[in-house]
């Protein structure tokens, strides 16, 4: 097993410094229902397995069924242990990869397993992990201080009734878990069943949806509900990225047509792509920051997709032109005041050339942190060498996890935490800023950009 | 004279485990005719200089006319020795290339040549390498032997008759030479020749190539003539990546208009297009690897085409889109478990962005080594930089050297082992894992590797 | 304050060897009648913050208004006082970006500063700039030799009186200040007053532009004027790179549109893509070296340009296709011995897909040093990391400092300096090369590539 190896000195006092600092968690995928339920997490392999995209990926590029890790298979059908086991056997294909370090963790600190996994002792460790989770404290409301959890969003679909969200409320439980407005399947025509979504939305809201006007105020209303929960933010999954903004002539058009199911996919395209502006728009008005994650294309292989669903591991990333992408956004909202854009990319070569750029020049825009494939300790350090020297520190928003692997959280923000002691450690190194400047941005890089951007200090 | 630098120690820990592993060279553009004939290798601007596009592009760049160095020449009117004056008066102009790091290798490891090349040295050199030329120990059957070379696989168009494969086969030589089956010549369209090799294609094998049906059969008959000479693979050069399936009357259409040179630019990228899926299909029938190498524009600079033909030193790199350019290749054969991809890019924005993601999803797919210009001591770094932490290490091809220049074979596996050292060697002191798992990584990335994604176990 | 740390020992051996070499400053942005008049440089704002965009840029993406920074307020309306307050109390944004690298460089050591810049001192880091800048050692001419530059290129519009530099010429003046031949505005029609300077032109050479033949023979007579006052180079902004050869009668109904003003966009393209070939043709006849900046799409803060003006920090780099883009040019003048093309990026995924293999093939093509945003620590070693291995060390050009802050040459020059001893460093660590070889290249890379890729040696 991999032991972590000794810091450099200029990192290990940073990390030191900040290893211990509450976790803030603005962006992940979370259930709220855990924390309204406060139900104990299951057995290991649904707890590991089953649910985790970038561990039954990787087993099914090397030829494991996905059956055969419960995917697909109603719950009481799966044999967990068998699941697991499974997987332990195919441990190594995760070296290297930042699977193998977050599970690592997850194990050894925060379950506190001190067996190593391997396939000798996937029985052993699996019985140990499952009396981890009857115990008390990795119940989610006790977890959520025993892994030091300040603040934790939750990602919400605009229909969602945020019922657990409201009994986490009523409870008296005074955890900070809040929601995360996102619209996707009201506002992009390219998903399935968009049409009934926006008739849902109109009975949700008692708004006649069919007019665009109707359509515009129910959105309205759904974000002040979400902010009534807490939501200080909203995140959209853009595919393609494309803004242009109609006329409202044009655009009640396609909104017509949106509501019959009609629009070509060019329609469709330019339809979200003026939706993302009225977007924009809403949180210049409501203050809800605007997340943006754009790039993936989803669900690849069409036959996994229909046999098991989305998310099953087959969302590839694509190029990406943020430039020309955002520029109706931009040029309409980016100068408001009150306008805030986070910006995730899963190509990186746009960091240095278009993320940074526009950054370090439009008031509204903050970049996210490494997401997804990148969110890694190569990731991270590629990262900071390309967006730094040209956004400073200031424009980037953080870290958040993105994860719906509850108890990986602590892991990831220690990854997170060890990437930006080894880059400020090669700062100071290589004479870009002395000591004091590196110990003023780690707390900075650990929790409070996360907290300015998310606008989550009050 | 550059002195080969002490590895740091677990980097040379590594690399005196896996230095001396025989040579598995899977990929490669040798000529098969050398080990049928067995003659020797002739003088060494035709060994080092005259050949090699690396070398000669690099001279053009900066000034030297190609027919100085050869090129265009008849044999007979060539002055080797004045050419590898000219070459070794502009070596100052290989420092930091892997040109000069392979050459430097072959002249003082393989060739045992001691003095170092200069301006002043040149003739001296000279007499040295063409000494060593004439020993037996350097012809083609003995030096497979003295370089340590297990297997090594030549490219071979469709309509190459193997004779000096069946030859090497028949003369009772051990040597494991096997050929690879390359039908660029006869599925794409917007190569020259096009029609009429579909005739020869026919002609060879008795088949009606002027139809879709006999086309496809004749291609199944000529991939299993190769597989009967010991061909496990198949390669594909495909300059803008475009797949697609088309119904049977479209492709039998377009086919009609292939073979009289009849079809537009556009209908050629679609044939083609097509034609790649077919590959992929007979390849999941038949089992051989299907080898993709994308994204090089060929013979840019026409002028030197016209006058000294292709590969000349002019094929220049295009960024590629490996997500929607296989496609259609991947929802219909992706998925079959006996279907193997090797893709290969040089386009190195696309190894963290889309192909290790793919990789990492697909089962079929695996990584190529870096290709070409990135087949080099940083393009080696950048590679599992970029690769490793989403594809793992089991989603990789292991290294291949894709030369026709024999001598430099072992030169060209010590850069990449020296490189696989090195990246280990950085895992281990960054934590990622221990010292035990790299010593199992490395012979793997050195040899194992290669043999599983070639097939080449049998 | 951030020191500079010790240089690792190669490295400080290179650097202590190239570190007093005077400056050869080939391409920027320095304003000619600074050295005509030889007026000494205004306050500390307008030094530091007001002209210079990658400061205001970040500033603006904090939440500062430009006018605040003076930008858009007349000269007598500014107070430079509050201005630098202004920016001193926003310092710590720059960390980490090589505008506070330069700014710490140019305060410390050109200007002998030795208060440290913070929101604290800043009346009295004020007070010293602005003392300093009453010495006679730091005007204009006096400061050429203090700051020991060997000669230095401004960049001027075709239209360009010259009157600076003949005045220069004629005061006996012994600097050597040259100027850059910039024809964007008679040529590209996509710019404001294309048309109006289609006839300026006519009137300033005497020649009928409203005929192609006319305006071809203009553009010749201004080269020509230039060279007479020391230019070899000329400059083009290519915001989208396309170039394609027209005959002759398209050319000359397209250059009447364009008079009229009356080119759709599309045609706009087409007639400046053509107008780049004509200009690479004048190169090869008349020797100037042509040097292309491509890729930065202008001014895409609409409200800010239309405020502000052009060149408020709102630029931002696209990607580009510098294979396609140059084809029709290079395969028209591309192997001329007579003709030289420079090449800047803004698209670092171009260096070793596309511009290195180019440059290590096209005997007229060289690499411009890392452009704008890149020209950083890690911008610096990026391009090392990427080009080198293609295209070798005497395609690239060297260094300039693209720069319209004069005092702030030298900070740039040495960061380069340092860049370039830090990659040599790592070169000899590796084993790439040994010392010597190094110590070779280090001073053609600090000047003599630049002199020879701008033909200054005459």
């Amino acid at each position: 097993m991999s032991g972590r190896p000794e810091l450099p000195k200029i990192a290990a006092t940073l990390y030191e410094e900040i290893k211990d600092i509450a976790i803030v968690s603005p962006h992940g995928h979370c259930d709220p229902s855990w924390f309204s339920e406060n139900a104990p997490f299951p057995d290991p392999a649904t707890l590991l397995v089953t649910p985790d995209h970038y561990v039954f990926r990787m087993l099914y590029s090397q030829g494991v069924a996905l059956e055969d890790l419960g995917i697909g298979v109603p719950e009481d059908k799966r044999d967990p242990r068998e699941i697991f086991r499974l997987f332990a056997s195919h441990w190594h294909l995760f070296l290297g990869t930042p699977s193998r370090a977050w599970i690592e963790y997850t194990l050894r600190k925060t379950l506190g397993i001190k067996e190593v996994l391997s396939a000798e002792t996937t029985d052993l460790v699996y019985d140990q992990i499952a009396a981890k989770l009857t115990e008390k404290v990795f119940r989610p409301r006790e977890a959520m201080e025993a892994l030091n959890i300040e603040v934790l969003a939750t990602t919400d679909g605009a229909l969602d009734s945020l019922d657990a969200h409201a009994a986490m409320r009523s409870s008296g439980w005074q955890g900070s878990v809040i929601p995360t407005f996102r619209p996707d399947d009201i506002l992009n025509p390219l998903r399935p069943g968009h049409a009934d979504n926006i008739v849902r939305l109109g009975d949700m809201t008692g708004e006649d949806t069919a007019t665009f006007a109707g359509f515009l105020t129910a959105i309205e209303k759904r974000r002040a509900f979400f902010r009534s929960l807490g939501a200080t933010a909203t995140d959209h999954d853009v595919p393609f990225l494309m803004t242009g903004w109609l006329a409202r002539a044009e655009i009640e058009t396609l909104h017509g047509k949106a509501i019959e199911g009609a629009l070509s996919e060019d329609e469709a395209l330019q339809y979200y792509g003026h939706m993302l502006i009225e977007m924009a728009q809403m949180s210049a008005d409501d203050g809800m920051v605007m997340q943006v994650h754009a790039g993936s294309m989803r669900s690849t292989n069409h036959e996994v997709l229909a046999k098991f669903g989305p998310d099953k591991g087959a969302d590839i990333p694509i190029a990406i032109d943020w430039v020309r992408g955002l520029d109706a956004l931009l040029n309409r909202v980016g100068n408001h005041p009150n306008f805030r854009l986070l910006a995730f990319t899963l190509d990186e070569s746009t960091y240095a050339r278009e993320l940074a750029p526009m950054a370090g020049h439009w008031p509204c825009m903050r970049l996210g942190p490494p997401w997804w494939f990148h969110d890694s300790a190569n990731g991270i350090r590629r990262y900071f060498d390309n967006v730094v020297e040209t956004a400073g520190y200031w424009n980037l928003a953080g870290f958040n996890d993105d994860t719906r692997a509850f108890l990986s959280i602590p892991a990831r923000h220690d990854l997170w935490r060890r990437g930006v002691s080894l880059h400020l450690n090669d700062q100071v190194e290589r004479g870009v800023f002395g000591l004091n400047d590196a110990r003023r941005l780690a707390p900075l890089l650990t929790r409070d950009l996360a907290i300015d951007a998310y606008r989550l200090e009050d």
